[in-house]
C-alpha cells in the first residue's frame, strides 16, 4: 500500500488532488463534476456542521428545509441573480423513465412524461424562499425571520476539482428578512463575524474580512461581504460569504410587511453560505506532504493508540493500559481510538495516520511497559517524545490546545509573510508571479481596471479590508486618485 | 388567529392536513409535490436525526455523501429496481439556461447544452453507491463496509400529502457490503430491531417487526425487514425498512472481494431507510382535535413558561421566577422556553403550545407569587395541576417520563384492541370496514389470493410478523392451506 503523495514543492495542485483521494476524503464519482464524500471527509465535515450550527442557533436562527427544485417562472423573477446562475443550471425536464423499444433491458425518458414548466436544481435558494416568505410574512410581528437550511447545491461548473469546486456541493444557506435596512446590514455583518470566528478558532486559519467589489458581488446581491484565505501556494481562497440583499428580492416576490404603524413596506433580505469547499481551505492550509494535518478542534480522531508488541501477553497489557487511557482521556472530552487491527503492521498504521492527519499518535511497545511512558508524535510538528505516564492525560489535554494554537500562528505568519503592500505595477506583477499572495494596493475604483488587471494578470480583487485603514494614494494600475487599498491575488 | 382544526372524527384527513399546515410543521411549495418542513417542524426532524444517527454510529455505522445524480446507464444496471422505480423519476436532460429570444426577461433551456447521457435525479442511491463501492472493496480486509446517508431523494408521485407521500423528501438510507449471506442478513435484521426500538423508546409508538410478502418488496431486495405501525383511523403505516439485498447488486455492479483463502467471491448487501414520512406517522399516533401531542423524547421545547401579569411589577417578579425556573430545569436535561412576548396574549400562547404539542405548559400569575405555586397542563391529558414551587423540578422531571411512557401505552393499547384474528371472509370483510386497524388472518401464502384481496378490499399484507407463531390454518380468502397468520391493513 504505497500511499507516497507528490510533495508541495513539486506540484501544488497534484499534491492537493492525491492527498484529497489518498487520505480517504473524497473522490470523483461516475457523474461529471460530483464528488463522494467518503466517510473521514464526511467525519470532518459533520464536524463543521455541528459548530456552524450551534453558532447559527446561538445567534438565534432555526433551520428549515425548501424544495430541492425551483420553477423556472420563480427562477427568473430576479433578474440579476437568475442571470448570473443561468447559465450552469441543472434543468430537470421529464419525470418519468420508460423501457426503450428499441434496446431491451435499457431505459430511456418517457417523451409522454414532460413538465410543463422546467424545474431548476436549485444552484441557490432565494428564490424558492422568498417565494415562500411572500405567505410567512405579513406583519413586524413577523419579523425578522432567521432561517437556515443545510442542503446540496449543484452548479454546472466546467473544470471542477474536489471540495473546491463541483457541480453538487453541500452547504449551509442563511435567509433572513427584517424590517429594516440597518437590521439586515447588521445581520450581514454579523455572519460575516461568525464566519470569521468559525474559520479562526475552529479551523485555525486566518481570514481577512471585507466586501466585495461590485463586480465580485453575489447575483443579486447590494453588497457582499466576505472571508478570505490564504493557502499555501499563494493562493487565496474565498472561505464564506454573507449578502445585504436590499430589497431586491423582496420586491422580485412582493413581500411586504404591515409596521407598527400600519403602513406597508418591503422587506429587508440577507443571504449567508459557507459549503465543503471549506475542507478545501482546510486541507490546503495546514497540510504537508506527508499528508493533512488537522487541527485538534476539527479532528473526528484527535489521538490514536497504536500498540507494538511481538507477543500476546505484551499486546494484553498494551491493549489493558490502552483502554484505561483511552477512559482517562475521554473524561477530558478528548476523541481517542485504538488502532488494534492485526491485518497492518505498526509502520502502515504511522503511515495512515500521518496521511490522515490525526493530530497525536501514541505508541506503546514493550518497552514503554517496562518504563511506564508511552513514545508520542504530535502530527504538526512531526516531532518524537516519550511521555511518562503520570503526566500523560495533562499533556495530550495541553497539546490539542498548542496544536490548534501553533496551527493557527503558522497559518497567520505565512499569511502576514505573503501580505505585500505593492506601490507600482511592475512591482505588482514581480510580487504576484514570484513572492505569489495577498498584494495589498491602491486601485481606483473603476470596473475597467478592475478587469484590466485580471485580464492582464489573472490577479482579482478579493476584497475591500472591513480594517483596512483608510489613506490617499494613486491606483497602482491607472494611476487615478484611490482613498484605501484593497487586497488583491490570485484565487480558487 | 383562529386556529381551530377539523376534528378527527368528522374527517381524519383533513384533520391530518390543517394540523401539519397550522402547527407550523410543513407546508406545500410553489413545486408540485414537494413541501417546505417548518423550523418547528424541521426541530422535530432534527431530534430524530440525532438519535438514529447516534443509534447507527453506536452500531458500527459511519456517514458518507454520494451524488445526487444517477446517470441513467448505472440506474438501469440493476433491472429491478430500474423497473421499480422507472416510473417516478425526475430526470436532468439539460445544464443550461439562457436568455429566451422570443419573452425578453425570461429563460428557456438553452437547446445547445443537452446532456449526452440523461442523469435521474436518485429516487434511492444503491446504484450510484455500488458503482462506487466496486473501487472500494477488494478483499476481506475492506468488509464489512458499514455506510449511512442523509440525503434528500425524489420520486414523482402523483398523489402526494406532506410528510406521508411526497416527491421529495429527506431520508438515512444505510448501504452495507459484507463478506457472508449470513452477516447480511443479520445486519438487516439488526437495523430492523434498531428502527422499532427508535419507533418505540423515542417516537412512543409501537410497531409489529415483520417481513414483507414478495410483492410489497423493495425492487432489488431478496428480503424486506419492516416496521408497522397503526394510526388512529385504523390504517396501518410502513414506518421503516430494511434490505436484504443478496448479491443483486454485487452482481449488477461487479464487486467481488478475496477471501482469506484468495478465492474470489460477490459481497452481500443491505439497504435500509427512514424518512420525513416517521413525521407523518407521529403527528398521527398521538395528536387530538386540539392539535399535536408530542412524546417528551422528541420534542424541541418540552417545557414553555407562561407569564401571567397587570403590571410591571408583577412580570418582573414572575420573570425572575421564571429565569431561576429555567436554569434548575436546564440542569435536568429539560428543554424549556419563556414565553415572553408581549405581543400576545395568554389565552392565544396557550391555544399556540397546545396546537404545537408542548408537552408541558406553566402558567405563573400573581396568586401563583404569592402562593408560591404554578399552574401545571400537561399536553397529553390537558389536566391542570397546582404545582408546590419545591417540589415543581421533581414533579416536571417525572412528567417527561410519565407522559413518554403514557403516550406509549396508549397507542399500544389502539393497536392492541384494533388488531383482529379473523377466521372468515365475511368478518374479513366486515372487520375492515368497521372496527378497522390490523387483521390477523391466514393467507394461502399465493400472489394471486393477495392481489385478489387487494383488489376487492384495498386491504394490503402489511406484514408477515417475525413474533407471529405458526399455526395451522385456512386462508380467509381461498380456503386453501396456510402455515401462519399474517397482517392485513387498509395502509398509507
Amino acid at each position: 500500500m504505497s500511499k507516497n503523495i507528490t510533495s508541495r514543492a513539486n506540484d501544488y495542485s497534484k499534491w492537493y488532488n492525491e492527498l484529497v483521494v489518498k487520505a480517504d476524503l473524497a473522490e470523483n464519482s461516475a457523474v461529471r463534476g460530483c464528488m463522494v464524500i467518503k466517510p473521514y471527509g464526511y467525519a470532518i465535515w459533520e464536524k463543521m456542521q455541528a459548530e456552524l450550527d450551534r453558532m447559527f442557533k446561538e445567534t438565534g436562527h432555526q433551520n428549515a428545509y425548501f424544495p430541492l427544485f425551483v420553477p423556472k417562472s420563480l427562477f427568473e423573477a430576479e433578474e440579476k441573480n437568475a442571470e448570473g446562475f443561468a447559465k450552469e443550471c441543472a434543468v430537470v425536464t421529464h419525470y418519468r423513465l420508460q423501457n426503450d423499444p428499441e434496446a431491451p433491458g435499457k431505459l430511456r425518458v418517457d417523451p409522454e412524461a414532460k413538465l410543463e414548466e422546467e424545474l431548476v436544481v436549485r444552484p441557490t435558494s432565494e428564490a424558492i424562499i422568498w417565494n415562500t416568505y411572500k405567505g410567512w410574512i405579513q406583519s413586524y410581528r413577523d419579523l425578522p425571520l432567521l432561517i437556515n437550511q443545510w442542503a446540496n447545491v449543484v452548479r454546472w461548473e466546467m473544470r471542477t476539482r474536489l471540495f473546491l469546486r463541483t457541480a453538487e456541493f453541500l452547504w449551509q444557506e442563511g435567509h433572513t428578512a427584517h424590517a429594516t435596512k440597518q437590521e439586515a446590514m447588521e445581520e450581514a455583518k454579523l455572519m460575516n463575524n461568525v464566519y470569521a470566528k468559525f474559520a479562526e478558532q475552529f479551523m485555525a486559519i486566518p481570514v481577512v474580512k471585507g466586501v466585495k467589489t461590485e463586480s465580485e458581488r453575489f447575483a443579486g446581491a447590494d453588497e457582499t461581504f466576505c472571508i478570505e484565505a490564504l493557502m499555501q501556494d499563494g493562493k487565496a481562497l474565498q472561505a464564506g460569504t454573507s449578502h445585504f440583499l436590499g430589497q431586491n428580492f423582496a420586491k422580485a416576490f412582493d413581500v411586504k410587511y404591515t409596521n407598527k404603524e400600519g403602513k406597508q413596506d418591503y422587506v429587508w433580505a440577507t443571504s449567508w453560505g459557507v459549503s465543503t469547499r471549506l475542507m478545501g481551505a482546510l486541507i490546503m492550509t495546514h497540510s504537508d506532504d506527508k499528508g493533512l494535518v488537522l487541527p485538534p478542534n476539527l479532528a473526528p480522531n484527535q489521538v490514536v493508540i497504536v500498540p507494538i508488541y511481538k507477543d500476546e501477553d505484551q499486546h494484553n497489557a498494551i491493549t489493558e493500559l490502552a483502554t484505561a487511557l483511552m477512559n482517562d482521556l475521554r473524561q477530558k472530552n478528548i476523541s481517542v481510538t485504538y488502532d488494534n487491527r492485526d491485518t497492518y503492521r505498526p509502520g502502515a498504521k504511522f503511515a495512515q495516520h500521518e496521511l490522515q492527519g490525526v493530530p497525536v499518535r501514541i505508541a506503546i511497545g514493550p518497552k514503554d511497559l517496562e518504563n511506564n511512558t508511552v513514545e508520542l508524535v504530535r502530527r504538526d510538528t512531526l516531532t518524537k517524545d516519550t511521555v511518562d505516564l503520570n503526566v500523560l492525560v495533562d499533556v495530550v489535554v495541553n497539546l490539542m490546545q498548542d496544536i490548534q494554537k501553533s496551527l493557527y500562528k503558522k497559518a497567520l505568519i505565512f499569511r502576514d509573510t505573503h501580505t505585500t503592500r505593492v506601490n507600482s505595477w511592475e512591482e505588482f506583477k514581480t510580487v504576484l508571479e514570484t513572492k505569489t499572495g495577498f498584494i495589498s494596493a491602491h486601485w481606483d475604483g473603476t470596473l475597467e481596471t478592475e478587469h484590466k488587471i485580471k485580464e492582464l494578470t489573472k490577479a482579482t480583487i478579493r476584497c475591500i479590508p472591513i480594517h483596512g485603514t483608510t489613506e490617499p494614494g494613486k491606483c497602482v494600475y491607472s494611476g487615478a486618485r484611490s482613498s484605501q487599498r484593497v487586497l488583491f491575488a490570485k484565487a480558487y
